[in-house]
């Protein structure tokens, strides 16, 4: 299992991190199979979606947080109850297809770090199978 | 990775594509083990329901289009950014579990492929990972 | 593939299944690779969050419940299209990295099996995909 660590700096924030898995991928001499990304938190989650224009990822959010707000109607005591509920949303659990040491993802997909509680030391870890010979 | 590909006809759509992807386990003689689903698009997903009652389907559309609508607060250039997140909220990958070359699924369920932003060609990318002798 | 039991008394309810499935990792004797976890219902889900405090539970319910409400709105005969529609956002389909006979989760992560429309007799399956060597 390997950990990619990521940094964030607001309280809700999606970062692109294909750069950093792909290099795990790179360095780890990794071929042809299946990587699992999972995500270890309880209010930051992994997901994937453009690339390319940012105002998908703030659109994103922004319907998050209208949706899900900080609310009196929730109960739990760290006040963060809506980063849990977008996290449960949004999902813990990626398997991405490896072929010849490249991530097969589509045109206009990055991997998204998706944070809801920031910001904090976070992390991915990724686990590696490779098929027969990859 | 094998490729299947969809046709989609309308902008918002469920299609059941169990058959197509049990088609694929056949063809390529997949016996036992993982295989992964991955939707290479960012306006579209793959989940799992109802292969029964069309209504479902019909609901769950229903429901992600009065709660998730095109709206003039979204600033995606493009328009579609209530399709980017119905896609993030459904998600890209699913793990189904195959055993002696049959798709194992609940009684009920049927894979499905949910289009956000069509009618598009579109496709899933499938990779097999057998267990030891599977 | 192996199924793990799991009996819900109420119609929505989150039951944490991390002691279940650590105990099928142990009887199975799995060392270190991935573990599928496949929820074969289509009106319950699988998902991760938090194991400590229980008002995270109900949070997540009551948020599901208030957005995702039993509505005339909805065709489906059977009358509980919301829970098709939560297990959908939900999901149906985990993977879990193994190490050495344990299940790594973060610190305050329980894995959660999510009933939508129960009192029910429901189930997972898991599946188990060692490295090479594990």
């Amino acid at each position: 299992m390997k950990t990619v660590r990521i940094q964030t700096d607001q309280r809700e924030q999606i970062l692109d991190i294909t750069r950093q898995v792909r290099e795990a991928v790179e360095k780890n001499g990794w071929g042809s199979g299946l990587l699992a990304l999972f995500c270890p938190h309880t209010t930051a989650a992994i997901s994937i979606n453009e690339n390319a224009d940012p105002d998908v990822k703030r659109d994103i959010l922004y319907h998050l947080k209208k949706t899900i707000p900080q609310s009196p109607e929730f109960r739990h005591f760290e006040d963060n109850a809506d980063a849990h509920i977008k996290s449960v949303l949004t999902g813990f659990s990626l398997v991405v297809i490896v072929e010849k040491g490249e991530i097969r993802l589509g045109r206009w997909q990055g991997l998204y770090f998706c944070e809801f509680d920031g910001p904090k030391d976070r992390e991915i870890w990724l686990k590696w199978l490779p098929e027969a010979g990859g």
